[in-house]
């Protein structure tokens, strides 16, 4: 048999820091992603594989999809959870800076999630911790993991990424799901279509970030582009977003997905969501085979054992 | 020896949800508190039955005391536990549906207890959980796994149920363990006395609930009934539950309990109260042994190991 | 061999409280600090010392650093934890005097760790708890199991603790660490400097508590006495103390430590700080050898494995 070179394994991701989108290759996607491909049976059994280990879970703005996925994820790889859920019984709240919260964290937990409100708190956490830190949503910068899960979700819903036409809607410009999924998106053959009102654009950085590497293409109208997608990434538009409220009512029906619309499209499109959703989705998709936004979360706890196990080496 | 066919068994609990006492039948109670019996010895020794199982402790309104009976119940199974205590940071705040919060917390979770502020939660959430949904409190409606702790109680302070005079004492409007408890109750050889100020008499449609099967007295004079009573079972009588405050001056003396006046009943009565008590039964009955309200709470371990054991079908 | 008789052992701690340190003698602390030597190794491999055993971590004031350190001392001992990290969400809020508290609490969990706002809580508890109780900071009276991991990481970083000249620095009267710290060093051959603005000065009980055994001087200046302290124990000084803010403004920068001030001190004077920090410490200080106050974080781990350990019997 012939030995193939593998330029990525489990040990290079060991010790590791998990921060940006930016950071990794093809190859290093498709392997954590593979990796998630072996948690589903894993999570499943349950195991001890982190058993004795303590993931701290700090989240220092309200969450509860995010958090519950990443300590599941622990208890289900034998681990145990040490919770910060609420910003205002922290020690941050005393007037700790970020960076001694993390040297003290560091100290109490084997490897770190965090959500936090700062653009640049992941980047600042990652200069000082000592044990691995997770991003687990920095503002609206980037949110990581939330990409690993969609990633995994969209090779499960559609057998693969490459060739398809991604649709991302929304609020591509505060969203941080949107950001962290275009630029892993810049690694596979895919041509994405940005759909969001003028005053929500997708950030040019993030844009500037996938290098050129894939065709993207901005518009305004969902309902104009939805019979080329494959797959539609949705997103809230928020009301507060927009500094004229005048320009909000004249935008808001026409970021709202219902199943009038979509038929419009092909008829095996598939529709995620982030969540939590309150309108953007109408209810009358959620029985539909296209409907994958819930089953989507079961692939976060997939991801993040698989993004947790190798940076504490035990997968 | 002759086989008797069992109607109930371990497996009838599996999969299912654990929502109102209107669900249950005799035969089912008592399996449920037989098997809280032997959760007696498995509390202290511990064990390994739901290893790597993961409950989310969802708690939508303040809570410490039922929240932490269902976690520690979990942690005696072997199991773990993903909380939400806090109401202000989970996904309802921005917006998202109780059912949408189901659907997606049931990725996270063999088994789901939740409690939250509306009356029809329980029921709502029972209709989209595809995992077991223990109630641990929906509004004014029930609080069923309370009225298993209670039920499990009684039966260790006057060794069964049947033939007991039961007093339940205060606010039996808006008492959602009161609900419960009348309504199992009805499959009991008990006579009930409902004591109540008239603006807090029990709901008719509890009383109707209990389907004529057992002798329900409804009286305002705790004083003048105690004589007859087996078991009192106090709550609170709040102030803010009167319109008219001078309503509330007039009766607030009448439902406090001291050891003047329980010695004016059975000599071995028995006193319960779903906690916390503020003033409502004086502090020098504590160390009576009529006193049963530190005691009953122990029981909720063993009756939430039995009703999570049985759901979840490792008992 | 000759056999030694033993005072103290691990028995002498099994199933007590653990509330002030005027309740323990110098072999007491030094057996405690011996069993957190263990620690240091059972620490890194896990432990099934404490499996199905459950801590309620009781945190009535904000805190991260602490209630963090307790659930992972258990966690490292095997065993399991529920919160409560919010006091609003607890029935305190719905008026519950701590004794009953206590009393409800005891019955889910072995081992209960506590902080409280009120000064006599952990004696209150104590009074009244039926498993060991650890007193987790009350009010601002005492925080043994800080001084605990203080004493630890002293040893670590002076390598014993007779000889010693130590500085206590800042908000003396406020600080429940440094009452607690200076008990417990009256068993010990060390000086001591109290250094505090006048109206911070060290309260008067908790200097009579060290029953005249070590010598004490209280001064005002920090730079003056700097030359003369092996270790420095910084705690803050809050604004809010003051009643006239032009009290605050005259002192303010006095206690402050920066690297320009630390250079007058011993070359190997050790820097501790029971954190969070606001900047009382400048952060010059840190990459230096003197900064030990984030290391001493990893000592609260091993003190407190010890503490409970013990107090659970397991030791």
């Amino acid at each position: 048999m012939r030995q193939v070179q593998l330029l990525v394994n489990a040990s290079h991701f060991k010790g590791k820091h998990f921060i940006s989108m930016r950071d990794y290759n093809r190859e290093e996607l498709d392997f954590i992603l593979d990796t998630a491909d072996q948690m589903v049976e894993l999570e499943k059994q349950g195991s001890d594989l982190c058993k004795s280990k303590v993931l701290a879970s700090m989240f220092f703005e309200p969450s509860t999809r995010t958090r519950l996925s990443f300590e599941t994820a622990m208890f289900r790889l034998g681990g145990n959870v040490t919770t910060v859920a609420d910003p205002k019984t922290s020690s941050a709240a005393k007037g700790e800076t970020l960076e001694d919260t993390i040297k003290t964290i560091q100290n109490y937990a084997d490897i770190i999630a965090m959500r936090h409100p700062d653009n640049d708190a992941a980047l600042r956490a990652a200069k000082v911790a000592m044990v691995p830190y997770i991003n687990g949503g920095s503002g609206s910068w980037e949110h990581p993991t939330q990409t690993m899960l969609d990633l995994h979700c969209i090779r499960y819903a559609k057998g693969g990424m490459d060739g398809l036409t991604i649709g991302m809607v929304g609020d591509l410009k505060h969203g941080r799901t949107v950001h962290s999924l275009l630029l892993a998106l810049r690694h596979y053959d895919v041509k994405v279509k940005l759909i969001a009102p003028e005053q929500l654009k997708m950030k040019p950085d993030v844009i500037e970030g996938t290098e050129g590497k894939i065709e993207i293409e901005e518009v305004t109208d969902l309902k104009k582009t939805l019979p080329e997608l494959d797959l539609i990434y949705m997103t809230r538009v928020q009301k507060e977003r927009f500094p004229d409220p005048a320009d909000y009512d004249k935008v808001k029906n026409s970021y709202i997905l219902d199943k009038a619309l979509l038929s419009k499209g092909k008829r095996d499109v598939v529709v995620m969501h982030p969540l939590p959703r309150v309108n953007e989705i109408a209810t009358d998709i959620d029985p539909l085979p296209n409907a994958w936004y819930f089953r989507q979360v079961k692939h976060g706890i997939y991801a993040r054992m698989a993004i947790m196990g190798l940076a504490l080496g035990v997968l």
